[in-house]
């Protein structure tokens, strides 16, 4: 799904002094991400030997010794608190796929200022030379002492559950995949809103999700226990329902608990007079059957750069038009949770990220829209500095009602 | 070594808002480090819609697909060639010893930061919740992609040894256990400008080293390296000499490599006519080793807090003192060495830090105090600014020499 270009210098020797420079003239972004777009600072001072004395030997000995003494105290005394591992093997980056560790990098940085900028959560990019589901885990576990939470990024599916849920078992700091569950109460947060504007609850809706990968799978289960009234999820063989025999153990599970209409076939055939369409695929959906879908039905698709749906298509069809795009409005964007959700589970030091922080962090999103409400604005945008503060607190209470909290 | 400390809330409960108050106002340390020492900067704007697409998406789409066909360019468009991992597994804590990794993670925010404060190196405190050398070696072979160097940190010997050597084996960039080197090199710096002011050479000189650990077997190479007349290294048990029944690995090949003079016995026997005394190992030497020793010897005592001779009983027996406190002329410290080795590498994207490029770094630091040079000034302050860019530079043009440098 990215733009495609051409490398000016693929053909060029490497290793020589100013090398890149023509990518940074042939591209603004190539510019920017110039030595990288992140850095560390120290947040006490260290310009005398007393400064020195403090913060490092001999004082730094007696913080040690009460840590070790009385182990919780490294939340309070060290940095663990407040930042995350943003953690991948580079196996699904955006929609490039498979581009290994160090070519992921120029994202997990993204993500990592993002948190700051947004949540005000320190985050460290940790790009993995492994895409085994094993070694990923015995690895992000030997990583935790060191972080408050673990964000991870980009892992393709299905190893990327897997991968969590053993995190999950494993470790007592939140662990969040957040292509699945960013992207789920995002999304969620929208059609409250959406429902909300046309006089409906989320009981009375049939949903659509096109693709059953990370994201897909994770706003599925998001709906469902937000109380939707029936969600089909579609791969690219179709609908996924019980009675295929090529489904994988995720699929299998998820054919279980989704479609109650029974439906299988193409996800055209499940369209059909369905309220809401997810897209988190890729791909498009023909003209009719956008048409086909109910009166006053809602579509969402995030793909990107190109929507499965476009906007000006759906308009002619639809009560309420979302995309993955900053450039239409109803931007589904996952900046819109992460940061906030993180925020508020370090600032309570939660043990985990439960359904129901997830389910109050899309509320508090929801709410952020308030009065404004409208077709072109159920979703805050994600320069809206109400966002991350209404996440967070949401979440930080929701952890407190879960009893994950620790403070 | 640390101060003893009593800790008033170790019977408290733990987990209450506002914990860990108490122990603010007890000392000064604990309110410094509340909250941690450090935290991650975006050197890229990102406040609007148009940041975002550039630093986010969709910009860096572009960026990552020209890391995924030229590889080299991570170092170009990511911070890896800024940032060093600082990483431990909480074994060798200061003089606190085994006291795992959460409680390391103190002392590793404060290399951090020394990084960051007198290098300009980005570092990320990386403590690891294992002990095992395989999986240490393993989990930071895996976490490679994301840095572009890795400082190994208070990880105990022989482990140590055996860790360094196989991540070196593993991988192109440079990995440095420093309190190995680090503190070699200052001492080769300290002893270059004490033999100097003496009118001696290297060659002059029969040193004895008081601990055979990490800092003691790395001291003792470097100095054959550069041309010692002589080494010996005792151990708790006396010197490490070829006659011995109870060396490990490292010791018998140390046996095989110093005591040319072959003296076995205590280290007070290794002390009489000796020239150089280094301690790296906490202990008392009695004073009439120190008297014993030769006319004109150099006594380098760097155990903190307790020096293994005190410096007003050295100087009534040797024409130079060190030690490694502050409060004393001639401070041994690793942090004058360290930030500049790492930012020279970097700077050339070296691919590991050989011999050559560490006595590079002694040779300048010793430089820095030219005609200064006086039996209280054998080294510099680490607050004096000169340093870190002479031992850059020296580092960065001795891997060129070398070539190890990548550009």
């Amino acid at each position: 799904m990215a733009a495609e270009i051409v490398n000016p210098r693929s053909d060029s020797s490497a290793g020589q002094e100013g090398e890149g420079e023509p990518l940074d003239s042939f591209d603004p972004a190539f510019a920017l991400h110039r030595g990288g777009k992140m850095a560390v600072q120290a947040t006490v001072p260290v310009r005398d030997k007393d400064d020195l004395s403090l913060a490092y030997t001999p004082g730094v000995a007696k913080v040690c010794s009460a840590i070790a003494e009385q182990p919780e105290l490294v939340h309070d005394y060290t940095w663990k608190s407040s930042v995350v591992a943003v953690v991948t093997d580079g196996t699904a980056v955006l929609g490039l796929g498979d581009i290994g560790p160090e070519a992921s990098l120029p994202v997990m940085e993204g993500k990592a200022i993002l948190f700051k900028q947004f949540g005000g959560v320190d985050a460290v990019p940790i790009a993995l030379a492994t895409t085994d589901t094993d070694e990923i885990v015995d690895t992000v576990v030997r990583l935790a002492p060191s972080f408050g939470g673990v964000n991870l990024e980009d892992i393709s599916a299905p190893r990327c559950f897997d991968i969590e849920r053993k995190l999950q078992e494993r470790l007592d700091i939140p662990v969040f995949h957040d292509d699945q569950h960013g992207t789920a109460v995002v999304t969620l947060a929208a059609l409250r809103n959406a429902a909300k504007l046309t006089g409906r609850t989320l009981g009375d809706l049939r949903a659509v999700i096109s693709g059953a990968g990370a994201a897909g799978v994770a706003i599925a289960k998001m709906l469902l226990e937000a109380g939707i009234g029936d969600v089909a999820v579609a791969d690219r063989k179709g609908i996924v329902s019980a009675d295929r025999d090529d489904l994988t153990p995720v699929k299998r599970e998820l054919a279980e608990i989704t479609n109650r209409a029974g439906i299988s076939g193409s996800l055209e055939a499940a369209l059909s007079g369905a309220d809401v369409f997810i897209g988190v695929s890729g791909g498009t959906v023909p003209e009719p059957a956008v048409a086909s879908m109910a009166e006053g039905a809602f579509v969402f698709a995030m793909a990107n750069p190109n929507p499965e749906v476009h906007p000006d298509i759906a308009h002619r069809y639809a009560a309420v038009v979302a995309t993955g795009r900053s450039d239409f409005p109803n931007q589904i964007n996952n900046v819109l949770a992460f940061p906030g959700i993180f925020a508020g589970a370090l600032q309570v030091r939660a043990s985990r990220i439960t359904e129901g922080m997830k389910i109050a962090a899309a509320e508090a999103l929801a709410g952020v829209v308030g009065d404004d409400l409208a077709a072109d604005y159920v979703i805050p945008s994600p320069f809206d500095e109400r966002v991350a503060p209404a996440v967070t607190a949401a979440v930080a209470a929701a952890a407190r009602a879960e009893g994950v909290a620790r403070r």
